[in-house]
């Protein structure tokens, strides 16, 4: 999405080698009709689909997951993130590493909100190492619905979560790829 | 708004006299065309405001305030909720306590994204005691922006949240007032 990479380049900070500042754009401030422009185009590459739920992981992963979900006339589901030293009963929960923040979180979804009946399209902001990816991916299996498919907005390719998620057999789709951030420099595919 | 209070009857469940649980329409699951209905709601009532960003809290405001920005063609930026032990020397930081949570969390907003040339609308998606909604406007009013006023999905009016916010002069709007979760009833007012 030729878009989303000019406002890359214009907006985005390189921290490290391994990390890029989105906060002007994805994580902390968002452009409400460059978002809609992202859910369109998840809308449009898994239009063959018959999605019954979008899904994705608070926060940052919301505004582009409403837009597709508005986009297809469907409802979103958000995981929460919770420290929670106990289970809960009514609910699926994943234990995931959050690759910026060097703390673990337990990914916790209602076991009312998905059923096997359900096509879930599962959309995020960013992939890196994919930790709460495959936390989700597992959820979503154990609570039997399909899972249609992976959007991701931006993917390091230079790191192995997006990788890892094709090698399961799941349809991941990108919209912006980023090679490598080495020397403080953008370089997309 | 009628629609709101029909959902909140139908999907809505008391979990007490001070907590009711919207999982299925505001904080766990949400209903695109709903929450766009609420989003130009929020924008008609300010219509007169030269608005020039829309504010929330992660991660359940983010929706709806997504909605409101979309509808009057601004940007949106999310406060960010951390557990942090040293202040951030960009950022304006509010500690705050967690109504359902129990728990202390710092409200954080960039100082790149807040200006005092910014009028900035917050929406929230429930309002309670309100500890959360102070401290963003806490941050508002340090950065030097102005705040044209406060939207709120509910408000729960036998909580002292809407009610503090008001008496400091500044405009909130509510689209479903709940005054009384007495007996495992939602009493509107």
């Amino acid at each position: 999405m030729e878009r989303l990479k000019q406002r890359i380049l214009e907006e985005a900070s390189v921290l490290s080698a391994d990390v890029l500042k989105l906060d002007r754009l994805l994580n902390h401030q968002v452009d409400p009709e460059l978002t809609m422009e992202m859910g369109r185009e998840f809308a449009r590459r898994f239009e063959g689909d018959p999605i019954t739920k979008v899904i994705t992981i608070e926060s940052s992963g919301i505004p582009i997951a409403f837009a597709t979900a508005l986009t297809l006339g469907v409802p979103l589901v958000f995981a929460r993130r919770k420290k929670t030293l106990l289970a809960e009963p009514d609910a699926w929960s994943e234990r995931v590493p959050a690759f910026t923040k060097g703390i673990v979180t337990d990914l916790v979804v209602s076991r009312s909100l998905l059923s096997p009946d359900d096509v879930l399209l599962y959309i995020d902001d960013i992939i890196a190492n994919g930790d709460a990816a495959r936390g989700l991916i597992s959820i979503i299996a154990r609570s039997g619905a399909k899972l249609a498919g992976v959007g991701i907005a931006v993917e390091k390719t230079f790191q192995s979560g997006g990788r890892l998620i094709r090698e399961q057999g799941i349809r991941l789709e990108s919209l912006v790829r980023i090679a490598s951030l080495a020397d403080g420099k953008i370089a997309f595919e």
